[in-house]
């Protein structure tokens, strides 16, 4: 299995606990790449947080590029921490490295401690790159402060609670169906079509499907034009929503099924 | 007015067509902070680009945080330009630095050049970075070129063309009516309501009421759950729209108007 690392990313946390015969890549691109062409048989990305929201990049490589299928969701409570060099106290830290979604969802800790900000591609890189720096610190997981013997000296400075991050694990095929589902499926709906949203939503409404997601991302062909990515429960081999899928192809102008799945049992 | 700095942004180039009276924060919550205390009368932030998507930063900060009107909206072309220190060429570049955004809408072309792309806190700033830099390139507009004296290798390095960015002009309040408007509102559906999007879009469908815009972001209460941003044309004033919108939050869980201001005119 391939996943987006490098060792000791909230990724590779999840992916440790699904294979024991892991393939680290340092794109999410790169991840999905390595399962179209074969080369792995399946990977494993981050798609959405519940703070920062989707990971857009897997929403628009789903939609644009890739005709891979989910074959599996995990979710994982997301907890950060500070880590630095041992012996480093807060008062001594000028700086802080991390991944633009962990920043993001400990900006309130970061103002509080008048911390200067620095993105790096990934936490598990933000703590590798300040080994030996007395005035920085990283924001990362347990697994990465052990991989680079760093101290943790807070956890859990995330803004809010509720922190959690879901991911999928990609393959050429999705899920046999297990009788508790969720399909997940991408589409843009005709342009200059008033209600045209609306009318897509009454088909699930009409047939009592209900919806577990609803996204919006630009369709990159200019402002206001949109793919709407929704997951709903049910598996695309039921014979309901076989027709209910049947039915939204009809009425959209792009349509793309990206995988049934058994919904995550915390 | 205040807006989105540091000189040399996209945002300073819109900004400096609105006033001659700007002053510039490094980041967006600066900005809207500077309207909401009064220091400033007016702010300017980037809200939305056709490829990358919503601003989430600009949206959240409306949600939660501030109640500041938008009096305004400004949409600009992007063109992003290679920009380099005098007499470098194209084969000598090995890294690239830009805001992410940036680098997100030049994915292409900084993967078949195989340079290496680093985070800056915008455009401006990466520009300024690479000052005497001989292998170093950044992405970003004319007017950071002029102002640290580079040349521009290449100009429109972006992927796909349709690449606009919408600026909103917040403040105190919003515009007064002009016939031409557009209204933005964001709200949560009541949870373990199935349907209640559905319903909420038909309450603009039946009233012939135009969605310009429709877009979701986590509430940050978990997995799952959304505020929902929608643009609608006509003006809060107008008596059918006064009506929809006391319907809407009757009907929504959260419901906050961000102001009615004219249809930008390209």
């Amino acid at each position: 299995m391939s996943f987006l690392g490098p060792k000791g990313t909230f990724t590779h946390e999840v992916a440790s606990k699904l294979s024991d015969n892991l393939i680290s890549f340092c794109t999410i691109p790169a991840v999905l790449e390595s399962v179209s062409t074969g080369e792995c048989d399946k990977g494993i990305v981050p798609i959405e947080n519940s703070i920062e929201g989707s990971v857009t990049q897997t929403l628009d490589l789903f939609a644009h590029k890739y005709n891979l299928k989910i074959l599996n969701e995990v979710v994982l409570p997301i907890n950060h921490n500070l880590i630095v060099n041992k012996g480093v106290k807060l008062e001594e830290i000028t700086d802080i490295y991390s991944h633009s979604q962990a920043l993001g969802q400990c900006q309130n800790f970061i103002n509080q401690n008048n911390i200067q900000p620095h993105f790096a591609i990934s936490t598990a890189n933000a703590v590798k790159s300040i080994v030996g720096m007395e005035n920085a610190a990283a924001i990362g997981n347990k697994k990465a402060a052990e991989l680079y013997d760093m101290d943790i000296l807070i956890d859990n400075i995330q803004d809010v609670s509720n922190n959690e991050t879901r991911f999928v694990v990609v393959s050429n095929h999705d899920h046999v169906p297990t009788g508790n589902d969720k399909t997940s499926i991408a589409f843009s709906i005709f342009e200059d079509s008033p209600g045209a949203l609306y009318k897509i939503l009454g088909i699930f409404y009409e047939a009592n499907i209900n919806l577990a997601k609803i996204e919006s991302r630009p369709s990159k062909k200019g402002l206001g034009n949109y793919i709407f990515f929704i997951d709903l429960v049910g598996h695309r081999l039921d014979e309901n929503i076989k027709n209910i899928l049947g039915r939204i192809e009809d009425n959209t102008s792009f349509f793309k099924v990206l995988g049934s799945y058994p919904i995550f049992q915390r």
